[in-house]
């Protein structure tokens, strides 16, 4: 019996222990919060977390610990979400550290702190890496496995292992940056998103009936290089890039009523690296399976 | 019977004939194009686009005109998808509009070039306007209508009216622009994508995963403001941006590796405007819906 020890129940800590306690029957979950009221807290708010799981069985699993100490002793997994702090962070992983057995593995679901900076006091800083996820983790599929420069490539495997085992999405993220990958993305389009509706061109509501009648759907069932180079045919996303590339930076330098021109241009050294690599990684798409698979979630979005 | 004449037999203009053959039994459909094998080479590609629909009906209801005049004449609509050159453009509205209907509907599908440059030369020039797709228009719901200057209310309304008979999602864009919104907003994230992959944070086949496991299923199900709405909770998009704005703003700034400062800004006037409209429209989001909703559409997508 795996035991995963939660620290920090906030909506982030509910939902991961409700994933971990729902998808994989073999682990005990101890939860540990500073609140006062953390058992009635969590006994009230975890059911709301366990749609379509065996709640009986899921809740025999789950312990409380009102001590780091106890809470992490023995544990397989210690998988920390307290407040966005880099000090209250630098200052646990040591604790963590001296009390959970020497091969468990130390995971932050922190959205901006790296690891390089959480694991500064650590005596091994090789065990610390953030697993970001897309709220709420026990519903969307994707985990940011995010490693700092001193994170093990055992510890990167094992992660990646684990939740490949509870049928979700790991994902590497090879370097730290600022907001990691999935928000830097996200916050992109959100971005040309505000600047569109702040310049009358579209409404708030009409724009979100553009991306759930297009991007989302398409983005569902293949990610945005895999689609685009779809969309290139048989000369794939080499193909696309000569053909609209041009359009693409229009618009690139539009954004903003053209005051902020793009950094990053087409027909630079990182468009054959990338086109090379689609190549490698995708070859020929199947745009009946694409088509398909879109219908599905059309449906089923209905 | 309504007569809906496509001008231009290309992939987006064969998608079209056969979207409408499919979802409006109501319709016959004549393809003009000066392809001289243009009979042979729509009954040999149009069946891959009739999925799921009563192929023999949808071919009785075809017919192909290699004359200009003798396709538009007692159409209901003419949808053009001709090369995207605006030359083209301005010649064609004029021809067609001597030949059609006083009040048949005129679309063009161009992904660039505005109506109010397209309708130069017409008589009416309220008549014309874009209704670009996000390929491939059969299976895609979205069409974004955009209206020129010169574009009545009434076309507007009619077209709406005629899309929705269908079932798809055409949506209103104000102001014509460069790219649209669809591909602006596309785009901007492309981008990123591109940038990110270019600094080694990231694979490009990660990325796609990162993607699909994330902003695909969550954009199907809402919008980007609604979603960041419902993330905000009962304070909706203005608590989001209060709480997260400062790491919003830190990925703007950070795109290009800090090169280029966003030129759009937390806590200017766009925030409070795109706030209220979001609080006017979706009010109090149900995310447990939400989260129904994106299971259904995870499961399909397997």
């Amino acid at each position: 019996m795996a035991k995963i020890a939660i620290i920090g129940a906030g909506t982030i800590g509910l939902s991961f222990a409700a994933l971990h306690l729902a998808k994989n029957p073999k682990c005990s979950v101890v939860i540990y919060d500073t609140r006062t009221d953390l058992q009635e807290y969590v006994s009230q708010h975890l059911p709301g977390y366990l749609i379509d799981a065996d709640e009986i069985s899921c809740i025999r699993r789950l312990s409380f610990s009102y001590s780091l100490e106890s809470a992490v002793e023995g544990a397989t997994i210690v998988q920390e979400q307290g407040p966005e702090n880099a000090d209250f962070k630098k200052s646990i992983w040591p604790q963590i550290e001296q009390h959970a057995p020497e091969d468990a593995l130390f995971w932050s679901s922190t959205s901006g702190i790296p690891a390089s900076e959480q694991n500064q006091n650590m005596k091994d800083r090789s065990r610390l890496m953030v697993c970001h996820p897309y709220n709420p983790p026990h519903i969307m599929p994707l985990l940011e496995v995010v490693r700092s420069p001193q994170t093990s490539d055992e510890v990167v495997e094992r992660t990646l292992q684990y939740w490949r085992g509870l049928g979700r999405t790991p994902v590497v993220v090879k370097k730290e940056c600022i907001g990691f990958v999935a928000n830097r993305l996200a916050f992109a389009l959100f971005r040309e998103a505000c600047s569109l509706v702040s310049q009358g061109v579209v409404e708030v509501e009409d724009l979100d009936e553009i991306v759930r009648g297009s991007m989302g759907p398409r983005w569902t069932v293949a990610g945005p290089f895999k689609a685009y180079h779809a969309g290139g045919g048989e000369g794939g996303l080499r193909s696309f890039l000569d053909k609209i590339g041009g359009t693409v930076e229009k618009c690139w330098n539009a954004s903003d009523e053209g005051v902020r021109k793009s950094n990053i241009k087409i027909g630079e050294v990182w468009q054959e690296d990338i086109c090379q690599r689609a190549q490698d990684v995708y070859g020929i798409t199947d745009t009946a399976e694409r088509d398909r698979k879109t219908k599905s979630i059309l449906e089923a979005v209905k």
